[in-house]
């Protein structure tokens, strides 16, 4: 039975996935979650039915039960009060801010219907059927990046699993130090800076050739000891660094001091040719690189890095002698590998790409949205070492459900804390999960919620690919809208200039008043539109269009934005002065935007709610 | 409105917050969770009621919604299915095992509501409800510690926050020598070891004192760079250290080579005395000792370290010149110290402790079940620099919630990723929580579901107090009724052997054959009514009995041990043959067993259970 649920979606319709704009599917949802509550309810009378209920009607009708339900409910209400008046509308086709977005109404469900059952994932022998579902989860994340002797789990979030990589990295990077120095026959011959180039696969081969004694005696000489840490060398990470790389190089004591900027291009993605330039200079120095990190699909323009130009260079170097560890950070973009999937899970060739897509109607219309270099990039993340995969992005399943992939499976012995038989043999896990991962407790009702999610749609171009799609689709109409879009605002022309052609779902743009040539003004009218489009002034529930906002700074992103802001007539020295230009940002994630007349709705309120606000800052500006 | 929430608890009465054994509580829960779900519909249609919903009524009756629907549902059966079947009844009286039980209503029917938004309180501005809500939380906790300028923020589990807690540590520590490198005028006249040992308060009133600019350059010497981590000495653990102790130390670079087993006491609590003489041993040497952990409720024993103890010799040692940073991992016992305090917040003086808690009713019967040593541990906890903090274990919250408190707030900025003042003005709250914590991305919906049990259930005395109280009242009981069990099972007789009265609501016990000399057959007698009594003979949801099993063994435990099972009329020589002894466990964590009646009702289910069980292995062992 199992086995058909995750396939045969022939007739899959979205829009009965999730609870709606207006809340059409709210019966359905109702409905839905109070049969499974009472399957629950059901199951508690059950066990034991000769025992008598504890609680007695009696007491139900008593004073004190009485006032303490009133209590509750008065909470209640507080907490009803504070998230209808605090929460940001992005179940709206108006809302064009964070990532925040409908989750799948299965996953909720689940969640609500596990989290009765309070699963705690650290050991299977307190939630058998979730640790079931979250070894299969893994599996799943494996398959979609085409490990074939990979693992994976649920993380609380990607950052932890960013930190998870790092950890995987540093650790396995020593082995062959700690070889040296507990067995030197293993790696006999080899020079230090041989030791700490050698490649992961060849380090797990040799481990995993020697005895539980000699393996645990190695593991004990490793990083994990607390030495070598520094010998490890650097930690190489696309220039707009995400915060969470620098907590992780300073949380896993390799140390912010390790961590190496690349140069991005004009188009965001990490340069290679910087990337090989920097390399090359570092071992000159003699200087190791314990890592690279690659990110598909960047927190703030979506952009996804060139994976397979990493992984060639990689190749290339090893010839001469240089291996780094891969990591990729999919967090926001690893399910839409889902796009690129058959039904068995091969890679489609790009130039069956379009065709296939049609077949299932991932795409309302027939438009080359994937580029080339973005099909690649997701190609080759199967040569990563390791993957970091966020359900609670574009997995669309409800906060927190991060997750990561493990391309070599015998990997994970190298940081777990109990001996390698410790698993259950019915379900092949560990028993006790929490020795094998970061974290310790997590809720068991995360893994039902992202099993359920992949059950219904499997990660494929017949289940997630659709989704995806959808997305992908409304980015590249919301793109065109704003390549076509101008206004006259009381004879005031104003011009709006998409930054890039999205590689998936983020579109960001500016606004700029005809022929302004004041840079510093500009930044000040996006802003400022920025202010009127979020919860900065005022109650976000009346507010009929929103989006966020960020900076590109000269500090963090180099020069790479100076040819956009060049492209807007502005100067080199305009952009040493000002040295950051502010970016208005949307994720597009609503899954209701594909639609053609859908959007095309939408597109006039949007530029209506767009003129209303503009029109009110450039009075305020006068 | 929000100020009355909080107290007014004269007339509480428990029963009505739990969904109840037998779901007696199940029409106020489903009652109460539709209201809710139909206020988060009205919200969202109600948002610019202008729009048109973009799923039709025609749609909705379409072939392929239909059929999604269909294929939702039966996944969701499968769900349900697979739960039913491999899941633990921990809701029922006859649960005696693993840290499963119930968990609050309020918290249930929070997080689902909260979910349905789906906030991320990585940052304030995606979910500004949920996160003045976890501000909230994070002051809760400070107070129940007596944290007068202290904050906290909740993590996703324990074991990340003793993490955490160690990061801390460890960047703290390592101030004083980027001080001397920066601006050695701060720390003149200092020798490296006298850096070493400067108190946290005196490290954080210098740094404090300091200008952004050298505050930054300080930080950016410090651990954090990735220096002199191994110049911070020792991390002291009790000695039955839990292994995310050992996977903290691996991950934040300090290494396992640095964690220092202290020795624990026949009441299997942290020996103040062996760990004077640890430290005394390692100060000789000229070590330093970076930290020192207590445990606050250990997870196999319920044990609680003598804090105070612990506490005092840090000050003696103080005045010779030695500092070690303290955690309190009281993942599973801080929200006991609820129990201490009154509706004010104060710590009730012992004296008039049975008496107050009278008062509230926190206790059914007016006994002594709090030990003057637990009393004075639990007050200790305010000198302490971390406490880990878990409301997802006795905070009976759902999974997965756990946090953590810090004494001094200021220490957030020495781990933080942006400068201080990037605060939200409103809250003063971090606008970038990720920033400031271990994590990045958390569910809103926990800080809904913890603000929520926190606000039906104050932290004190009047609130969480009774709710402890019963689960320590019902331990006390179990305690009891073992100490007076014996079997007759056809002519063989069966002693029952409780280790040690609970310091707080865990239980642990063995079986033995009457005059049974033969330690390893115990062993198995006891290995074996485990397996009866849990998911390894055959589906749980039929078992009448069910309890957890641990190994006491002499790697981890030392000999502490020993005097145990001397006392069940073994030598030393059958503990140095063995180097184990089996252990029953019992986490009592059910809130309907503190009643007499109710008590008195299943011992008699309960004796019967294990005497079927007994009969069983007495008999397959012939």
């Amino acid at each position: 039975m199992t086995d058909n649920i995750g396939n045969n979606n022939d007739n899959l319709n979205l829009d009965a996935l999730f609870i709606g704009d207006k809340a059409e599917n709210a019966d359905l949802f109702k409905t839905t979650l109070i049969k499974l509550v009472n399957e629950h309810m059901g199951w508690r009378k059950n066990y034991m039915p000769q025992d008598e209920p504890l609680i007695s009607e009696d007491e139900k009708t008593s004073e004190s039960f009485k006032s303490t339900v009133n209590k509750m409910n008065a909470v209640l209400d507080e907490l009803s009060v504070r998230l209808r008046t605090n929460s940001v509308p992005w179940h709206s086709p108006r809302y064009f801010g964070h990532m925040n977005s409908e989750t799948l109404m299965p996953s909720i469900l689940a969640y609500t219907y596990a989290m009765l059952w309070n699963g705690n994932n650290v050991a299977y022998e307190s939630s058998p059927g979730t640790s079931q579902m979250e070894e299969e989860v893994g599996k799943d994340f494996a398959k979609l990046f085409n490990f074939n002797h990979g693992w994976g789990h649920i993380v609380a979030d990607g950052s932890l699993a960013n930190m998870e990589g790092l950890w995987y990295a540093r650790n396995v990077k020593s082995l062959p130090l700690a070889m040296k120095e507990v067995k030197p026959e293993l790696v006999e011959g080899k020079s230090d800076w041989e030791l700490l180039n050698m490649s992961v696969d060849d380090i797990m081969d040799i481990l995993n050739s020697q005895d539980d004694k000699t393996i645990d005696a190695i593991k004990a000489k490793s990083a994990r000891g607390g030495v070598d840490l520094s010998k490890l060398g650097k930690w190489l990470v696309p220039q707009t660094k995400h915060y969470s790389w620098m907590k992780a190089a300073d949380v896993v004591g390799i140390g912010l001091d390790q961590v190496v900027p690349v140069p991005v291009d004009d188009n965001y993605r990490l340069d290679v040719n910087e990337l090989e330039k920097t390399i090359n200079k570092l071992v000159a120095e003699k200087t190791p690189i314990l890592g690279v990190v690659a990110v598909a699909g960047s927190t703030e323009e979506g952009a996804v890095d060139p994976v397979d130009k990493v992984v060639e260079l990689r190749k290339k170097l090893m010839k001469q002698g240089t291996y780094f560890y891969l990591h990729v950070d999919a967090a926001y973009g690893a399910y839409a590998r889902s796009l690129f999937l058959d039904e068995d899970g091969n890679f489609i060739p790009y130039d069956k790409l379009q065709e296939v897509h049609q077949k299932y109607g991932d795409f309302q219309e027939n438009k080359e949205y994937i580029s080339k270099d973005v099909y690649n990039a997701f190609k080759a993340i199967s040569e990563a070492e390791t993957v970091t995969v966020d359900p609670h992005k574009m997995g669309y399943v409800p906060y927190a459900a991060g997750g990561i992939a493990i391309r070599n499976i015998t990997m994970r012995n190298i940081i777990s804390y109990f001996a390698t038989y410790v698993f259950d043999k019915r379900s092949k896990a560990p028993s006790m999960l929490g020795a094998y991962i970061l974290e310790g407790s997590k809720a068991g009702a995360t893994a039902a919620a992202v099993w359920t999610a992949h059950r219904v749609l499997p990660l494929n171009v017949s289940g997630y690919g659709k989704l995806i799609g959808r997305s992908i689709e409304a980015a590249n109409r919301y793109y065109d809208f704003l390549n076509d879009l101008s206004f006259d605002i009381n004879g005031q022309k104003i011009e709006v200039n998409p930054l890039t052609k999205p590689d998936f779902n983020m579109v960001d743009w500016t606004f700029n008043v005809k022929g302004n040539k004041d840079f510093a003004k500009m930044n000040s009218l996006n802003l400022a539109f920025y202010q009127e489009a979020s919860f900065v002034k005022g109650p976000i529930y009346n507010n009929d269009f929103i989006t966020s906002h960020t900076d590109f700074a000269k500090d963090g992103y180099g020069d790479s934005p100076e040819a956009y802001v060049k492209s807007l007539g502005f100067t080199h020295d305009d952009w040493e002065n000002e040295k950051a230009v502010g970016i208005l940002r949307a994720c597009v994630l609503t899954p209701l935007l594909y639609d053609k007349d859908n959007f095309a709705e939408y597109a006039g309120k949007i530029k209506s709610a767009m003129a209303e606000k503009l029109s009110k800052i450039l009075n305020q500006m006068k």
